[in-house]
């Protein structure tokens, strides 16, 4: 089978390296050429342009994106609809928001080209490995995709979940859980740093990871991190995030939906930011005026 | 080898039949008889009294508690040391508070008695199949004992955490991260339920342990309730708490560490005892006197 592939970031090489894998004739595009480097070797087909990725597919063209969300993606779905035949199909497989996936799908639905929001999950390694998919848009257009969806993931690594933004909704939300999965880890492992036990935190991870509760690749991940370095020594706790978890509290205030450990795990990623605060300068005046205790100057 | 068992609950059941099934002689007793019904066809010995547990144990005797924390705990132990030899040892597997373990340990030194305090955790299933241990005490007791652990443990499931009491202070940190985790996958599916899209949970769930960055037991355990029903229509959301949430936000504050998410998860398990609030109704009024706001009424 054929299929086309636009940015090759880190998930785009992993993802063209597992089709080729899979025995896929693969045609890949980025605006940065060097980003292609070593993927012919393996077999990928490059092509110039975006015009010139359409004109090396056949009907009907299968085109996975895998770009940053927002301009980027828009950007070359605007390009691609300029060469692509009717009932061709575009995949958006990056972390896109679920109701700019839904308006583009009913922009390309007027043009007749098809068009799946998916959600991927599984990281660098996933998708080189087998990813974990969601899947929305027209249930029969998922069907003609099935395949490459099924070759690209883990064994029942992939889901239809329904109709158009249904994929990145559950992906926003996949991502939105991770968030306080990981401050939650985060703080309990601080809490053993900070208590009066020697406690080999690499160990720590690992026993959990083995019958506990808690066993997630969340914590294999970290058992790994912390097996090189038990205490972290050389990296700064900067939390930085992308747009998912803020997307989806910005949904769960649309909707009215309490989401306080979510919101406060973003929250908390905001705050690793900044290493003074000007709310806590607020709480520092506040508490000289009342009470004259001590402020501290820079 | 020998060992005896005190507190023949759902755990205690199971752990029984892990012990038997690895060999052991198992010397058991519960205040409650009924509760040990059938592990004498298994093979279990049945004691008729704490000092009958003793006197069918040889020295150096290994007695395995599994009782609730706090006074059963505190009472058996107590009435143990009355027919103990010297060098016996206490294993406290209960969710016993890490500052009971430490004086537990420190009033048994004295009368040379050896205390371990073992976390377990992996639920019901885990002590039947295979627990995870968190064991603090003296090394060499934790030595003396380590092949009972190994065995009990699913493999690399058991870890000597270091000095007494570090054993029930990392299941104390364990189960707190677990809060955190549950409340955050909780928030997700509740916006999955909330959203415009026809989710199937279950089918969620089951794609989001393969492969996916949140992959982890708890998404199993999610997956077999919900593929069982789907809208979890029957049961309401009341989450009660053991102690141990507690114990680590009470140990968080007087250390001064900041454990927003794990703070947050407990109250929000209190908030969801209550049908109605009193500061809902604080609320309500200061919105009606400022703005008038309507207030609904009982």
């Amino acid at each position: 089978m054929e299929i086309g592939l636009i940015g090759i970031g880190k998930m785009g090489y992993n993802l063209t390296l597992n089709l080729l894998s899979k025995g896929y004739t693969t045609v890949i595009y980025d605006i940065d050429k060097e980003k292609l480097k070593g993927l012919d070797k393996k077999g990928a087909i490059f092509a110039e342009s975006i015009q010139d990725l359409v004109s090396k597919l056949n009907k009907t063209r299968k085109i996975f994106l895998l770009l940053p969300a927002g301009e980027p993606t828009n950007n070359v779905i605007n390009e691609l609809v300029k060469y692509l035949d009717e009932n061709d199909i575009i995949i958006d497989g990056g972390n896109s928001h679920y109701k700019d996936s839904i308006a583009k799908y009913e922009m390309l639905k007027r043009l007749n080209i098809n068009f799946l929001d998916c959600g991927i999950s599984g990281g660098v390694s996933g998708a080189l490995n087998g990813i974990c998919a969601m899947v929305g848009g027209d249930k029969d257009v998922f069907e003609t995709c099935e395949k490459i969806f099924k070759d690209i993931s883990v064994e029942d690594g992939y889901l239809y979940t329904g109709r158009a933004g249904s994929g990145h909704f559950c992906k926003m939300v996949h991502n939105a859980i991770e968030y306080g999965m990981m401050q939650s880890i985060a703080e309990g492992f601080e809490m053993l740093y900070k208590s009066e036990f020697d406690f080999k935190l690499d160990k720590v991870a690992k026993v959990w990871n083995h019958g506990s509760v808690i066993r997630s690749w969340l914590i294999e991940l970290l058992y790994d991190a912390l097996s090189k370095d038990n205490k972290l020594t050389n990296i700064k706790g900067i939390m930085k995030s992308t747009g998912e978890a803020q997307w989806a509290v910005e949904t769960a205030l649309e909707k009215g939906i309490p989401v306080p450990i979510i919101a406060l795990s973003l929250f908390m990623r905001y705050r690793s930011l900044e290493n003074d605060t000007f709310s806590g300068k607020i709480v520092a005046v506040l508490r000289n005026q009342f009470g004259g205790h001590e402020l501290y100057y820079l």
